[in-house]
């Protein structure tokens, strides 16, 4: 990682983690434990890989932190909420999820299903309603409408859905694509996108590179999740190694083999770079971003 | 039932039906199963009560009905996830809904907490995106805030955790109607107060007392299900008859005996008339619906 993406990275983490802190509700608020569940899931934990995403494509194009504060919690709100729920024993029944017990494990299931379903509603509320988003209602309405397709039936939660059903089932390189097209890599294009809509002079053009690069990353970022599910073990993970090849999911290496997955990630990286030629050195970040999402242990 | 109210009923049914259907994904489209299980849940079932407490709001301040099909669908997508995530076994454990099988039964229980998830996000993007809203960008994202909040950790989701650690305690009658109050009476004021919204001129007196009608027939709403509950059949209620006594559940019969639950429901009803002494006849769908609420046997 450059020194540059690492000094950026742990101030972006350092600003989501209070933004996100002053948007949870207290744990003195009843219901207690929910709001003690949110905050447990939600704060220490994770890269906060979406949240960087919205604060680089921020900065490359000259938009105010405070501005970007709210789209960066809602979209990590969006994320946990999945994360647990994908968590729970009738989806993927994981135990362990960033180095901590999953929400069920800590608490019980009723509590985690209710727990990402109000941390969904908190997403939208933090669009709509948080009074630091310098934006114009309108570009307001334009971020909760990308974010809302990103996480619904034709995003996230389709992709979840997908990604259930092909499970011990021979998918093609193309309904892999799909399936992680929708699952993580609509949310990764809203947090770029989500930035983006908040400058609404914004050259269209620009604005659909800046799209195809969060595809690109998207994609890779998944390729290397893969990558590392084959290659690493559980401490460095944070979660449990070799699950999705235990549980007979299709992953990259298993269509393309181990050189042919590294070699697909480095085409789109490729590409992600190629999607910011518009662009000057206010987008390094993401540059090296998109680098860092191939070259990361974990 | 007034001939007036029914009329009005099966032609907000009729309307909101078709709405909804108009705002479902297809279930042609990707992925199926999915799509078709948020249809099977939404469609052709339910009381649609919150629906019309949105139109017969609408009606007596004078919007147009294009306008709040809109909020009515978006209220009846949250309405409807809560009931599918409250039917799964680590919640209520429920086997019959709306006369028809769970969505976990029907399809499975994956596919039961991802219908509910996809169902919150269309409920936010029909706020921020539906053309049919004639309202100002300001207007649409007043709408969300409420219903985000209404359904959120302070609201319905809020309420439900309330419920299941009320399970097998002794609530005193103000922590049972603190638990109603946000579980189902958040979602009643929101589809009263987003129809409010829609009007942005509105004496702020007549908002504040409509949202008060609200409140009071969430809570006889609630009053009156428990006597239901309490004294009807399965077959009646298109549920599990006695369920919330079997469980342990505090109910309002329960605490006040079912002559002081009938009296309270009514004491609520006078409450609501009394909040809508400032309108006219425009308003005496909303008078008929507190009345039915009371009266009514399933």
């Amino acid at each position: 990682m450059s020194n540059a993406l690492k000094d950026y990275l742990t101030a972006c983490q350092n600003r989501v983690e209070r933004a996100l802190e002053a948007r949870l509700p207290s744990d003195n608020i009843l219901p207690r434990k929910l709001h003690e569940a949110m905050r447990y899931t939600v704060l220490d934990g994770g890269k906060r890989m979406r949240p960087l995403l919205t604060y680089a494509t921020g900065k490359a194009l000259n938009i105010a932190e405070d501005t970007l504060d709210g789209p960066a919690c809602a979209v990590e709100f969006i994320h946990v909420y999945s994360l647990i729920h994908d968590d729970l024993p009738a989806m993927d029944d994981d135990d362990l999820r960033r180095g901590k017990a999953t929400c069920h494990v800590a608490y019980d299931e009723a509590t985690a299903i209710l727990t990402g379903d109000a941390l969904q509603a908190l997403a939208f509320e933090t669009l709509a309603h948080d009074p630091s988003i310098n934006a114009t209602p309108a570009a307001r309405l334009n971020m909760i409408t990308s974010l809302a397709k990103a996480s619904g039936s034709q995003g996230m939660v389709g992709g979840q859905a997908i990604d259930l059903e092909s499970v011990g089932t021979q998918l093609t390189l193309p309904e892999l694509e799909n399936m992680h097209i929708h699952k993580t890599g609509a949310l990764i294009r809203a947090s770029v996108n989500m930035a983006a809509l908040c400058k609404e002079d914004l050259d269209p053009t620009v604005g659909k590179k800046l799209d195809h690069y969060a595809k690109c990353i998207g994609l890779s970022f998944q390729v290397k999740d893969d990558i590392l599910d084959e290659e690493s073990d559980t401490e460095t993970l944070g979660k449990t190694q070799g699950k999705d090849k235990d549980n007979d999911k299709p992953t990259y290496p298993a269509l393309l083999g181990l050189s042919g997955a590294k070699q697909k990630a480095q085409e789109l990286h490729e590409q992600a770079l190629e999607s910011l030629s518009d662009l000057g050195a206010e987008a390094d970040l993401l540059r090296d971003l998109s680098l860092y999402i191939i070259e990361r242990d974990h």
